[in-house]
């Protein structure tokens, strides 16, 4: 379903030597210039993108929403009616993610993945700023069912595709996903517990700020959910670990994250939820690895350990536990500026600076 | 010579009312959320400026540049003709610096505030973005001699106030300041050592990347310079600081962040040199410290000593040792941010969400 290239490796050496002649100590500038490095690297691998500067074009964010049948459970500190509040307020324009992307000038959507209750003609203001692919009116309860059909985890991956291929045809070669939904840390630390075979207690966290109480009920209930999920299948894939465990809003940004990585095109991921789509896309595909950056280290202890698993170093670590994409939407103008020391930094000879 | 208020803390309830009435779990937006207060509390000092919003106007760096004695003793990578280089390219646009800028709009000013050779009129292109106060031709040797004057130190301060209140009489409302002076390790380390008794196996690192040989012939120099300050003093004040083991850049960014907080605006501190800078300028003026937002944190290890003690968390981490103020101005996008989400964000109120 999805055709994802490995990164060409020729052009690495010319982009290290240019990195390298900026007028600064060799490695001074961190991080930044890993960043640098990785995406002047995908971008030649297309070869009509193949010239000496990088270009970001359009960068875009989508918040995929979609609600969770456990959330009746007590997992949250809030109840699913909110996810669908929160998607009235994306359209809006109210919401961290809003005033971020605003600041930062990245295109923003927001994706009705199968929220509860679907928006109403009435309530669909900004409909422009709207896309719909809703896969149902929320998944089933994990504990007691597979959060939904693996018909439904296809059809998520297309729609996810879908939904970034729009942006890809406008241009955009850059997308960062964000994602609303209450109860979807659980959904995250169930899949990650099935991926990882980690305990509880390593994967589940207080998500936006449970209590210790609820925290150990949300333990055992995830236990019993990925003991059910395991009872229910011979092996555990990645397709059925969406299946059995997934939210409809983390199975399109699986989607949407190989969508992106087969389109040669850079992703900027956000925290812990986003993080579990992209364990998930690069169990499927292990290519997709190379063409994520990492945004944020979540407040959520179990995402540390999901970023060891993918040998990522994240850009920020300011004790976020928002969600919406707000980790990927801060750290783009690090992207930004990468870019800018790549392209316009003066070298040692133009320079005439002789270290 | 500087009169600094302390914050009024009258506003800050309000304040703390209305960030834990947007839209999102209290304290989700985690240091963001420390800065948007600090924010609002710098501007809700100042009676003209007590709006409910906060406003960031013409955010301004300057890097103050200055050539040191002991750069003879061959412990950077670089001799001193560097500092005078980068200063052209500086004024070329060339800089990492100048592309941070660029990219994060942010007007960009270098003084020369002691560099080896004045440049000459050929070379003062840009001549705009250059500001001459120049306190002599770099600091004599301070493991020889005082690095300047006690006069030079106040004329210093002064150069320093007035660089700063050129930028607040543009209406600036927030500075930060970077630094550019080869061997400027060294005078922040030996700054550090007799401000707080420490010594140079803790004080003491790499700068840019020496060697470990260079190190240790590092760390014997700067017990030797701190050894001789101490006893051409009585006892050591943060004056006498400056004049024995300071530079000349040092001392003018003293001399800003001072005015700065005299003139009841926000400071974004860069790393290691800056940040001795601002340790001088809270032992004159302990409220200093309320005006002062860290930006990264050093490669330098020492650096995280200064942050300590001064109980800063500072918002990167990216692994920089470039100085010129790149983390300041890196780190900036990420006030703005906390800004749009102080300014418009909505409330549970207006946006309808019953958490």
């Amino acid at each position: 379903m999805f055709l994802i290239k490995s990164l060409q490796q020729s052009s690495l050496a010319d982009i290290r030597d240019k990195i390298a002649d900026k007028t600064k100590p060799i490695g001074a500038l961190g991080q930044l210039e890993k960043v640098a490095e990785q995406l002047a690297l995908i971008q030649s691998n297309e070869p009509q993108q193949s010239g000496q500067k990088i270009v970001i074009n359009k960068p875009t964010a989508f918040v995929f929403a979609g609600d969770h049948g456990i959330a009746a459970q007590n997992v949250s500190i809030a109840p699913s009616d909110v996810t669908r509040q929160m998607v009235l307020n994306f359209l809006q324009g109210g919401a961290a993610i809003n005033c971020f992307c605003q600041s930062n000038n990245i295109d923003f959507y927001v994706v009705d993945a199968g929220i509860k209750v679907a928006l109403s003609d009435e309530e669909k203001t900004n409909a422009a700023y709207l896309i719909e692919k809703r896969l149902g009116a929320g998944t089933a309860d994990i504990t007691l069912a597979a959060a939904m059909t693996e018909a439904q985890v296809k059809q998520g991956l297309c729609f996810g595709k879908e939904v970034a291929l729009s942006a890809v045809e406008q241009g955009s070669n850059l997308l960062m996903f964000g994602e609303m939904g209450i109860a979807n840390t659980s959904a995250a630390s169930a899949i990650f517990m099935a991926l990882s075979g980690l305990s509880a207690e390593q994967c589940v966290g207080q998500g936006t700020g449970i209590t210790e109480q609820q925290l150990m009920a949300k333990r055992i209930l995830l236990t019993k959910a990925v003991k059910r999920a395991s009872q229910a299948v011979e092996e555990f894939t990645p397709e059925n670990i969406l299946a059995q465990l997934g939210g409809f809003e983390i199975v399109q940004i699986t989607g949407a994250i190989l969508a992106a990585a087969e389109a040669g095109i850079s992703i900027l991921i956000d925290g812990f939820i986003v993080t579990s789509a992209a364990l998930i896309a690069v169990e499927m595909h292990p290519e997709v690895r190379e063409y994520l950056i990492f945004a944020h280290q979540s407040n959520e202890n179990a995402h540390q350990l999901m970023l060891e698993q993918l040998n990522a170093k994240p850009l920020l670590n300011l004790d976020l536990r928002l969600g919406e994409g707000t980790g990927a939407a801060l750290a783009f103008p690090l992207l930004r500026c990468a870019v800018s020391f790549y392209n316009d930094m003066a070298s040692f000879d133009s320079a005439g600076v002789m270290v």
